[in-house]
């Protein structure tokens, strides 16, 4: 069997656990798991800090020297955990990016990886060598160090076992896997043993901190079965697998598969804009120029003749820079008359579920049910397993409990 | 002009530290220095956190995985640096060992430089920028992560002005030279601005903290001007130059430059061996492969058919390897009757100065002096422009005092 085993930042937070992962590694070794590339993140609160340092030194530092001091990170852990492996007898072949051929874009700090050298981890089984490597960095092909943005050492996971096609991909951290619900607000909620990617992929992207979504985009695409443990839970304990689903396991899925919440939301509104310009596009690619993440997008068109206007969610931490970019545009043909307004302190509540498919009045139910709770909706979209909508972040938590209790 | 200048870990210590670097840049810069290339330390404190970390998963992790972990310090001061210049409006290009290229052989922790490319800096250069190197590390023909040993960050930046034949290589850090002295101990100690590499070499090895002896032999080596010079300091402000002396200024140079002190310095006696074995080749080279650095041995042929000692110094952090190293050989043949014994709590007092070649009568002064004072002399050594002799470590700060008011 061939698995790639990521630990995350909790995971090798201290040279205790780092032993724990040694001592874990040398009891399946010796149960004749030899085919095991071990990825690591940097210590809990060591990428925090290294970035505090760049921002301390120059807040507009370009990427290409932020990359190279925040990428230190992971390498420390690299030569940490190699050495927790040699104390237990196992030979261990630390790797950062570079070394592994770990090709990416030149987008620096939020790189996308191109190629991955499999010889190397090959090498490293055939000698009997437990390969242990960087997340989260890469090289471009002109051999500048890149990182892959925040979650990027899931994705470093992911794409080694793809490139590998391991049997599957480990993620240790410090929760036991997903949950219907955040536990701290939901005290219903429900350890979810086995879910597919569309589920955790809509649940990645909500808010629900365990995985990026782009680790399991990647895992999705390539079919990679990902499983998610805590790293300071006993082997036996439960975990949460996400892989494709039976149809039968999909078919007994409840509809709705989890609740999720997101908050620190703003919303802005572009309003008395002409149909007939690229406003739209225009818009959205500024946006998209400034870095920000837009999520929810609402532009229902007004009948023909009349002005239009859409709106819009962002994290409220990217409020200010996408105002500006905005305001870049004011002064293109047609946007004489843009008004532009923001509302802060929203949040997005959403249920997820592939049983959404099949089954109709979900969003009958949903609104039902924030109705009675008196939770106000201020905006709304769906997808085909996912209803979201934008609340006032003081009813945030009350939303998701009485839509977990309707639907889980 | 070219130039190297390195900064050593209390120079990048600090956020401010790193502005400070990348202000004197843009000013040397617009003042038309434009091919420099800076070399960093790790951050004061940041390699013994490092090493600290690793003996703590693993007190005895490879070298290769203690390598790993260690080298991580230099990555990020390299990043902050560059960050630091472009706040300056300067171009600043990133380089890890790997990047430039610094081939070293693969005795991990003490790798010694085997070549650097200097097209990569030369092309830097021609595009404007300036490059920021890594010190301290390297990498193996195989691409392995090598450190080179403590003062490394040194060693990188003379072998690298080397390479670019540069016209000096400027070593920055937190004393302002070399002094005949050390000043805490010494009141009159007098700052030297202008000495030879043997003198240097001398002091370097005998524990003036200011260099590392690797470091100023490179330069010996290839003649190229070292200038130590504190970072702290306005750039007028003194500095030591280490590089050839003409006839003249050698002439003018004191007999003595300076006297040095190294503490923490213990005596080994191996006594009752046959002058016919390989006895003393065995010792030292299994004592050499302990990784202990012995320093002064004295030995003196007792005649034909007695037998023989040894007696030499190492610091005393190493005495229990080598103890360790000796015992393994006391089963050999011939080895049978050896005795062993330590004695801990002795320092080493010397006087360097390439004047003692030329004149006689130093090595009188030198005892009379100490003897005047009433320091036990328990060991002497000597070479052509150093006399040392191993005193009790109590006295000496004495003996450093009453040589350097009889010499300097």
């Amino acid at each position: 069997m061939k698995v790639v085993q990521k630990y995350g930042g909790t995971s090798v937070g201290s040279p205790e656990r780092m032993r724990a992962i040694a001592k874990r590694a040398a009891r399946q070794f010796s149960e004749g798991l030899v085919h095991n590339a071990i990825v690591v993140s940097a210590m809990a609160g060591e990428t925090n800090r290294l970035v505090d340092l760049v921002r301390q030194v120059n807040p507009s530092a370009s990427p290409r020297a932020y990359d190279m001091a925040v990428a230190a990170g992971e390498q420390v852990s690299v030569g940490l955990v190699s050495a927790a492996l040699e104390s237990e007898g196992l030979r261990a072949l630390p790797l950062l990016g570079h070394q592994l051929g770990i090709v990416t874009n030149d987008a620096h700090s939020r790189a996308r990886i191109q190629s991955i050298r499999r010889d190397v981890i090959e090498n490293a089984w055939r000698n009997g060598m437990i390969p242990v490597v960087a997340g989260f960095q890469g090289v471009t092909a002109d051999n500048a160090i890149t990182t892959l943005g925040r979650g990027g050492s899931d994705t470093s996971a992911v794409a080694l076992a793809v490139a590998l096609e391991a049997d599957l991909c480990e993620i240790n951290t410090d929760v036991d896997g997903v949950y219907s619900a955040d536990p701290r607000v939901v005290k219903a909620a429900r350890h979810i043993p086995k879910m597919d990617y569309e589920s955790a992929l809509e649940m990645a992207s909500l808010g629900s901190k365990v995985l990026h979504p782009r680790c399991v985009e990647l895992a999705a695409k390539y079919r990679m079965p990902l499983v998610v443990r805590n790293s300071f839970d006993a082997e036996e304990a439960r975990r949460t697998w996400i892989m494709p689903l039976t149809t039968e396991e999909a078919l007994e899925s409840p509809v709705v598969t989890g609740v999720s919440t997101t908050k620190a939301v703003a919303r802005i509104t572009v309003e008395g804009f002409d149909p007939n310009t690229t406003i739209l596009k225009d818009l959205f690619q500024r946006i998209a120029e400034a870095d920000t993440n837009v999520d929810v997008i609402v532009h229902d068109r007004h009948p023909r003749g009349h002005l239009q206007s859409v709106g819009f969610t962002v994290p409220t931490e990217d409020l200010e820079k996408t105002l500006a970019a905005i305001r870049s545009i004011q002064s293109s043909p047609g946007c004489a008359n843009l008004q532009v307004s923001q509302e802060t302190g929203l949040a997005k509540v959403s249920a997820v579920g592939v049983g959404m498919r099949s089954h109709s009045g979900v969003a009958g139910r949903f609104f039902g049910v924030l109705e009675g709770a008196e939770v106000p909706v201020l905006m709304i979209t769906t997808s085909e397993i996912k209803i979201s909508c934008i609340v006032p972040e003081a009813s945030a938590d009350r939303a998701a409990q009485v839509l977990h209790d309707e639907f889980l």
